[in-house]
């Protein structure tokens, strides 16, 4: 049998085996030969993106929401380059991607072909682990230990570059899966150590993020220990998922605003890390601090990102000996708001229609600011963020999340200028007939850049030459027909009333559809 | 002086008086006190695009048109990647460009904030010259250096990272222009080794490559040569920008196929370069030579891509005392075709309507085969090709030609697949009101792949899944829906004369437009 299947069939068979199911793909020439073994592999499901950004950053959001990889199918070092900036938040998501970038066939290489260019060192920016496949019979070990190398303990973008040759050689072997690193678990010596953190009477917090958050176990383990003891508890700024809603334990998170973390952190005597870094800001301002937390601040990891923070969050709850009876998050119905349709109303009514298990995507931005607030009392649902700081994360990754979970709403909340970097991702919402709900906030503008202008420093800018590059009027975006143009439908609200009454609508509805939201500039 | 400016406005004054008059913008945080400075030096021209990619294939057609660099500006490692594949056929093109990446401040980057990563193996895909400005007195000094570093001959991407601290600096300081290497002459005996070569009664031809094409002093010697012997010309498959139409000499190109290259040089036995590379295949395919001329083959480089070509070409015809009558192309003014409309009756009629002086950016893709035949007789053009192969180039490359020709019209010959890779191309039309008139062929298809799929002998591949990976229908894209969205007038035609009266009303009319011709899949 073994000698009967080419690199690219034993490759995908590789992958299934190990538990790949999808295939985010934008493949050309190089790689018609894993596209033909498709044929072959009917439990690989392959899907089409008009543009690499879709691809990567689907898999960054089926990986959140599936906790496992997707693969995805690149082109040369072009097609890798533009799918970069999602494999970028991956990688701050911690998760995995196995990233399958086609090459020429390996004696082309030397020849210094049009689309020859250097992969590996466009790969090294996003992946730990990069590995070329040279022989077509190691192909499937190369998938397999690719398929492990994403998963392990914190799970990576791990890059398996295939050259053609390699692809379509003869004599592919299916590999036997391999075990990828698990998370290590946290020894009952640092749970002990913090234990007398948290009883020696100083200002503690405890940090989670990365995974932690998204697990409803971990949340209310912390909110055990918020109740056995003086720590307060908070999230960071952007985890890889957030469980949150009615019925679940509401932590703060860290502002993105330096100034409002600074704030936050100024009492923190001792930090408690839990798969968390200690906070730093997004970006350097002149005069102001890039640390968040005091000097005097004293920081403990209870787990770093490659252990089980959840496990050790439960064990911490039990050392304490901490109540079972916790305070959870009361259900609110919320009521439609009056005035003017922006940031605030939208975030109200958004807060009223969140269905039950919902998956939310925000890239939202300035539009973003009220939304913790105004929906914490939905129905439960988990949160997905920006957690690379890349834009253009949201529309994909809502294509990726409901495709790992076809049986949940999936409501991406996205801001109009970061829309615009993969837009090509409605496409794949109409292709596949996704169950997301996008809601467009069109302010014409890139407001988070005029607020960063003034934060910088220089806010003297209101000259016609430096506004017209934070500016998107002039024409200002119709979301409603690029929508129309790849086949999702979609409506325009300008008032409260019919934004809730189309977002309503919109979420009962089955299938892919776009609200835009046309609101006020803020600045 | 020098001391009261910070180290943007160094930058952004150095760059101006350097000759650098453009700048393809998509900034962030960290550039913006880049984009306030541009109030204070208001002879850089600030074009704003809503995806790198576009600002980046804009630089390269701007290079080719204006024969000097643009600047990009982008935002960290991840904007790099999202203009990585333009960068690349910016670097097939030889086109200078000053690509400005922003990084985090210089403190800041020891933190391993959300956005940090690798920038500088990124830029090493697609620059050999790349360097971080390290001081804010130093920029100015930096900008110049990179300037000549993307001039010099034969023209490259020049990466300049500056980092946000040194861009709000003080104490930026204005620099001297560079000047940069120009290129080499080549010397007489050169010269004569080609005379003898030609006089050789050996079968030879001379292959004009990168930006001899674009100038019409070049193709007039290579036509005196041809005359004065034996020998043939020919012009590489992707030039850099391609002289043609009616009074210029017209010579054939090397096909994208390989088959049909290997036959177009079977007999050859001597082949003289003119900034030109020996024919290879673009991929490699199993079972065929990736090298498209005879082993017996001897090649000779006239001029490499460094040394003027132009000049050892009038040199040559000179030695040779070759004749000055040469042989043109004659006008042809083309009739209306019967039929339906599909690639070769859109090329026929698109042959009838090329305007005198148009700039035509060519991404065809399957529709461009018929193309070089119908449009040679045309008034006379500049055609721009897919360098390097990576697609997307063709509407942000138009954007550049537009901005660098104001006076000049310019027709995007655009495939749909490829299209959608930088579709926000169509904003910035809009925005800065180019005289962009863009066809996209509508076919629903990846046609270049389906024929790629049997070429690699991967055509038993007919099933449900690789078949869908190549298919654009389901939905059909509407592209007259998405440039309304973007605000470009566009239209759809489905019969050659819609197309022609489209077509015509288009090009007759200023500012950007766009027709939508549905034509018939290939395969």
């Amino acid at each position: 049998m073994s000698d009967q299947i080419n690199g690219a069939q034993a490759l995908i068979r590789t992958l299934v085996d190990s538990g790949v199911e999808v295939c985010f793909s934008n493949p050309g020439t190089s790689e018609m030969h894993f596209v033909a073994a498709l044929d072959q592999v009917p439990e690989m499901r392959g899907v089409l993106n008009l543009f690499e950004g879709v691809a990567t950053g689907a898999a960054d959001g089926y990986a959140r929401m599936a906790g496992k990889p997707a693969a995805v199918l690149l082109h040369l070092g072009p097609g890798l380059g533009n799918g970069l900036a999602n494999l970028h938040n991956a990688r701050r998501a911690w998760s995995p991607v196995v990233n399958v970038v086609g090459d020429h066939a390996l004696p082309h290489k030397l020849l210094d072909a049009p689309l020859e260019s250097d992969i590996v060192a466009v790969a090294s920016n996003v992946s730990d682990w990069i590995r070329t496949a040279n022989e077509t019979k190691d192909v499937g070990r190369d998938a397999a230990e690719c398929v492990a190398a994403a998963i392990g303990a914190p799970g990576q973008v791990a890059t398996l570059i295939l050259p053609a040759d390699v692809s379509w050689g003869e004599g592919g072997e299916v590999a036997a899966t391999v075990a990828p690193a698990g998370r290590a678990v946290v020894d009952g010596a640092r749970i002990a150590e913090v234990v007398a953190l948290l009883r020696s009477g100083q200002t503690c917090r405890l940090l989670l993020g990365g995974v932690v958050p998204a697990s409803e176990a971990g949340l209310r383990a912390a909110a055990r220990i918020a109740a056995a003891t003086d720590a307060d508890v908070m999230l960071e700024c952007f985890p890889t998922r957030l469980r949150r809603g009615a019925g679940i334990p509401a932590f703060g998170r860290v502002g993105y605003l330096s100034e409002i973390a600074v704030d936050q952190f100024k009492d923190v005597e001792q930090l408690v890390t839990v798969d968390a870094k200690v906070p730093i800001s997004f970006f350097a301002y002149p005069d102001k601090l890039s640390t968040l937390v005091p000097d005097t601040c004293v920081a403990t990891k209870l787990a770093d990102h490659d252990e089980d923070g959840v496990a050790a969050l439960i064990a911490l709850a039990d050392a304490l000996d901490a109540p079972n009876e916790i305070t959870v998050q009361e259900p609110v119905a919320g009521t439609l708001p009056e005035g003017v349709l922006d940031g605030t109303t939208t975030a109200q009514v958004i807060g009223m229609l969140i269905p039950e298990e919902a998956i939310v995507v925000d890239e939202a931005i300035t539009s973003s600011l009220m939304l913790p607030f105004t929906t914490n009392g939905a129905p439960a649902h988990d949160w997905l963020t920006l957690t690379g700081g890349s834009i253009g994360y949201g529309l994909p990754t809502a294509v990726g999340a409901a495709i790992a979970c076809p049986d949940r709403k999936v409501l991406c909340l996205q801001a109009d200028g970061s829309a615009m970097y993969t837009i090509q991702s409605l496409w794949s919402m109409a292709r596949e007939n996704l169950d997301v709900t996008v809601v467009i906030y069109n302010n014409a503008s890139y407001e988070i850049l005029k607020m960063e202008l003034q934060r910088v420093g220089a806010d003297g800018a209101t000259g016609e030459a430096s506004q017209s590059l934070l500016d998107l009027g002039g024409p200002v975006l119709d979301f409603t027909a690029l929508a129309s143009g790849m086949g999702v439908s979609a409506t325009r609200a300008t008032t409260i009333e019919e934004f809730h009454d189309q977002l309503e609508l919109a979420l009962a509805t089955s299938g892919p559809s776009l609200v835009e939201a046309i609101i006020p500039k803020l600045f």
